[in-house]
């Protein structure tokens, strides 16, 4: 029987502000990434994720990001390593706060928009990332691009990790994803989305942009709740998954 | 032998902006209250805080506030009860984050200006506050005025208070603090402020501004470390405290 | 023939997250009330409904708000009338940014949320926020509730004004509207509540919530463009307008 | 005779947060950056800034930044073309605001810190800036390093300009500033500075870090106001000056 983990991100809500179809996307995923704060959520949307999260009996993790609001954290900032590793420490202790008060643990930490993309490339960066999450629980999972330099510095300090794919991105032969600019960086064909998602699960390969097989690990998919089309899309990954007997189960159930 | 604990606000500098001198006054304190990055600090700020009271082995305890960076917490918001307890809540995790990083407990709470005084005066309010202080932890002591309503709240929860009284500010027969813009507000004579604050430690009395004794119960006395003035004062009091045979102890070693 | 303004809240938009179907209710009404960055809004947004209004020939208000993005300016804040004024001078001068690169006159100056309804029922405050316009133009109509302290403010400043009413709220006999806690605060009949905006439109005259006709004046009805229903609301008032002999035009051609 | 501007950043208090002498620096300098509320200072801080600039009689000129307060608008940020274009004109607006209430004009634009640093280099962001000044007002001098981005896009676009060249900073061949982690970044020896600014003003030359002499464009000198240090050295500077027959004077008097 072949596992993989449902990631998506959830509690991106603002103030008088929504955004996503939690209550949707909750039945269809088995680890949630929760804002806390910095690129989105507030403390009262914060409270209110974690409670539904628990309700679902799916995992939470923590999904923290640049303290840029306005630019909903995808905006590249020139951090210092002890500025990346504070603001983990910050967000982290933050959703720790509502997990405590509702009696939730922690399962993980995935790293939002330019922090997830900056770490995948960047050693110095992923390392401070992971000395935040090792202060603050050793035993957290760390949620990272495949191939990514995060997933190399959580090896490095000891920490568990799970290796996300991306059904819907092309890749390159190195196992990184093909530039958003460049032809080929998204798979527009529902259906080869799925077959490739699977492929990757079953088999551990992926055909890169190129046209070359490549080797890569999938622990999680991430997948996105933020309208119906997207929705149906999880839905149909399902489906396909129960029918190739691939079992959605949260990451620390994988091993 | 008799006993008080000495606290101070800590860390509210941010980003580029220092406040207060807090490598001065820590030698001189026995629990600091630290700022969470609402009405003040930001998470260098923070992990620079916490290691500097382990170092110097005093005590750490959250001081949430209002989110009014601009206003430092000091204006009066009209939040719901339910976003009270979740700014509480996310204040306390994300300080948590760096104690736990630094292998440090939590030994208490002190909301920070607007926040305490409202929360003094309004019982719906401070209960919001204790719920979500026993949600995360009901063994943190809740540091508020001796005599408000938030004293009330956390025993009506079940939660350890300590009353803070102030050297030098004038009190009401109620046992309440005199309006600022009143008469009699500030004891501005240094001797007379030290005598007053020695006699509400030996005896629990202190003379209200009308002339009469009250009762007030001093578990500890708030002190400043923003100037060279307000360290002096620190200063005296510790000597006339070792005079008067008062132990000067965090919060957690008074009872 | 009679005028009235009908007037709106956009651009309440920020970074990522979406709100008011600005497109939908522009072609609906005279004037809009832009938000400049505080309550809600950004930079780009802010230009990009300057830009709308401009092409939709309608006049261009701001509408200045407490800085508390996350409770959307609707808490109240105990600003100092320095504070107001220069709250108000700075989201003043950053909407005039955009109306100048625009080509575009700013008509008009209406407060936000708790800014608004506090400013009705302080004097105080009202006048700090109305020297605060007075200084940047004098020319400038200050939109606000009918009968309230800023209208009274405004005049004694000299500045122009414009009353406004609500077509689907309950006033007391005084003139100010009924607490919302209250019964009677809210008009919930879609008929009903038309045919009391057209006659205090046309006979100067309301309905308390006591049963007693009481005069108002009614430059301004505000309408709301957050929904599909909100929307048929608009509609059905300027089809009733448009039978009763009522003309929709912007503040500055009422007179 | 010779004329240079010395310009200073002023007005970068925020709230509680103090930062600068600018009280001490006013009277020594012939243009004021003010700060706009994105990297630093509130409006109640530019309200005070741009009276005292007043007061003393020198030119006001706008210092828009990033919006990150927490990291001083010093990181570099990954911002769209359109999205510096709006920032500039959100903060140039709000700055108006004051000038209008004051009767002040502005001189001149200065991008700030991160944003300044990323336009020298980047003539596509250089060109949105200069865009929305442009917008705003064609008669705005644009103050910027001698021989960067911004100066030539703003002169393609028909801007003003002012060249800002720097006493204590090395020189490459190219013009550029010496990386602050290489060797000769920063000119330690007072004198020296002083003897190579006035050199750029009189012979319109300085000596590169590799020993060869480069022309130079010295039309402001950028002095600090943060500490006795520096107001000292800014002192010794206007010594220099009136011995060697430079007079001091704002931008728009420069021609």
């Amino acid at each position: 029987m072949y596992k993989v983990d449902l990631n998506s991100d959830l509690g991106e809500s603002f103030g008088r502000y929504t955004l996503g179809m939690d209550e949707k996307v909750i039945p269809l995923i088995s680890s949630a990434n929760v804002a806390c704060g910095y690129h989105a959520s507030d403390p009262v949307v914060m409270d209110k994720t974690v409670a539904m999260a628990k309700a679902a009996r799916i995992k939470v993790g923590a999904h923290p990001g640049f303290p840029d609001l306005m630019g909903f954290g995808r905006r590249n900032m020139s951090v210092t390593p002890a500025e990346a590793k504070a603001y983990v420490l910050y967000q982290l202790g933050a959703l720790y706060g509502f997990c405590k008060a509702h009696g939730v643990e922690i399962q993980h930490v995935k790293p939002h928009g330019a922090l997830y993309n900056m770490a995948a490339k960047d050693y110095g960066l992923s390392k401070a990332i992971c000395e935040g999450i090792k202060e603050f629980d050793s035993g957290l999972i760390v949620l990272a691009l495949s191939g990514g330099e995060l997933i190399k510095a959580a090896m490095d300090l000891g920490l568990p990790v799970a290796r996300e794919v991306f059904a819907d991105r092309g890749y390159e032969e190195d196992g990184t994803l093909v530039d958003r600019r460049k032809e080929g960086a998204m798979i527009t064909d529902e259906k080869e989305a799925i077959s490739r998602v699977v492929r990757m699960v079953k088999e551990k390969k992926v055909r890169a942009v190129t046209g070359k097989d490549i080797e890569i690990q999938a622990d999680s998919i991430c997948v996105h709740g933020d309208g119906a089309k997207a929705l149906e899309f999880v839905e149909k990954i399902r489906k396909a998954f129960g029918e190739e007997g691939i079992e959605v189960c949260p990451l620390d159930r994988l091993g």
